[in-house]
């Protein structure tokens, strides 16, 4: 049994990452992110600081804006206009659920797509959808994608099973995985015999939400197991996925803390690092 | 076996929506359709000749605007210019594929989202994509949505299976199907064992635009079978499915001619009634 771990991921994307970002400095460009916080979840207190710690070690710059829990829709339409109108700043990563009394649906209308590294918009999601490769998508399916990619997993022609069918994971994840010529069935609560569905794929995704849902009965013999669920149970992290009860099963399986999630900010720095170089290749074509 | 015929289909759809539009008339609004041609293809030419009697015949309104097929971009973008600014139409079909030299692209984000019934923009797909029920899925796919509700096949929980991965048919039908619980799989061309994959479903859909594709060999006992596809092959009307083989062995099945394709312009002519009803309510609300 194979471990897929995320550290690795991250480490050669990062080092491919630093050198595109050298090249960028030497044309007087610094890829920008900014990170804009409404309230003070711990949750989102600690992906910022990896964040921040990410990008700070091979160069790239972040600011972030914390906005009170009480802001209002305006004052939040004001910063994302100034992320906009902001040459210097390539990318925003916008913490959500919103507080509800915000209107997401006009945030997602307003914020350039072309900024837009950790698919918030309207523009992307149907990039996304119709896989024109033309947008960013969420990080957290791209890390999937890019840990599969690390360990050349090919996909082409493979029964892949996602468990989980929302806008953050399982829809986009199916799209990227469909793009790569993946045969993809999309499971979630209502699926009858989940158990039989998720035994017949070559490759399993459990991104349902729920601490060790996909147990032994579950999963074939010789699977891949990508386990995309981080849940705090009883002081201990876990995944979707009980881990110690299929590991042996599984051909390759991604643990829980150090699979997908440590690469999902390697994702978003190169998604940064993209748009930075996306804006400079435009701006030769006015030149 | 049950033959799922689309013309019931229609024959309700159709007989609801005239009362809608009576209603609507009586408040002073004419649903209107514009139809954007270029060139003359037989295909298209055929198709605008049912929409244009299926909107008489319940006394919505269609214009149609032929443009050469050596119409310029600019030219195109005008009339579509047109149709956004016209209070008295609701909906747009611009028939596709474009000729090359026109760019798709910037007509995608030209329309207005409110009048495009046939799911042209690309704020239309992130609708269908996220499931939010607020944008117009296209045609096809959401005439089979109407062909299983007037039949009473449910969705939850069953296992349907979709040939075919198009923005046309095969995706964003597969949106529609999860947002009604279904569990979906889509296959396409590079799926291994095709065959299997299509037996195991409780329903499956043939999209892939292959005739007479589905043979025996696809189909288990008892299956529905919904067939998207419509070719010409020896001077007679096909499906993807080979009817006569399989038919049979399902427990309901649509026929090609006289199915899925029946329903098409009923759907076109809900969308734009709808169109017209949203109007008036989001006018009455700033009263």
């Amino acid at each position: 049994m194979l471990e897929l771990r995320g550290m690795p991921v991250t480490k050669a994307m990062t080092e491919n990452l630093e050198v595109e970002i050298q090249k960028l400095k030497e044309e007087g460009i610094e890829p920008k992110l900014s990170i804009i916080r409404v309230g003070n979840r711990e949750d989102d207190l600690s992906y910022e600081r990896g964040v921040e710690k990410r990008f700070k070690s091979v160069g790239a710059l972040v600011e972030t804006r914390e906005l009170p829990q009480t802001v209002s829709q305006e004052e939040l339409e004001q910063c994302i206009e100034e992320v906009n109108k902001d040459d210097r700043v390539h990318g925003l990563l916008l913490f959500r659920p919103l507080p509800h009394h915000l209107n997401e649906e006009r945030i997602k209308l307003l914020l350039a797509e072309e900024k837009d590294v950790d698919c918030l918009t309207t523009a992307n999601d149907a990039h996304v959808f119709s896989g024109d490769k033309k947008g960013y998508a969420p990080c957290t399916p791209q890390a999937v994608m890019e840990l599969l990619e690390f360990y050349n997993i090919d996909l082409t022609g493979k029964k892949v099973v996602i468990i989980g069918r929302s806008m953050v994971v399982g829809k986009p994840l199916a799209m990227l995985m469909l793009a790569q010529n993946a045969t993809v069935t999309i499971c979630h609560t209502k699926t009858k015999n989940l158990k039989e569905e998720c035994k017949r794929a070559d490759i399993l995704i459990a991104a349902a939400g729920v601490p060790k849902l996909v147990t032994e009965e579950y999963v074939g013999e010789g699977q891949i197991i990508i386990d995309v669920g981080i849940h705090m149970v009883e002081d201990k992290l876990c995944g979707d996925v009980d881990y110690e009860a299929v590991a042996e099963k599984t051909s390759a399986i991604t643990p829980v803390p150090g699979g997908v999630g440590c690469a999902t900010t390697a994702v978003l720095l190169k998604h940064t690092v993209m748009s930075a170089k996306r804006k400079k290749d435009e701006e030769k074509v006015y030149i």
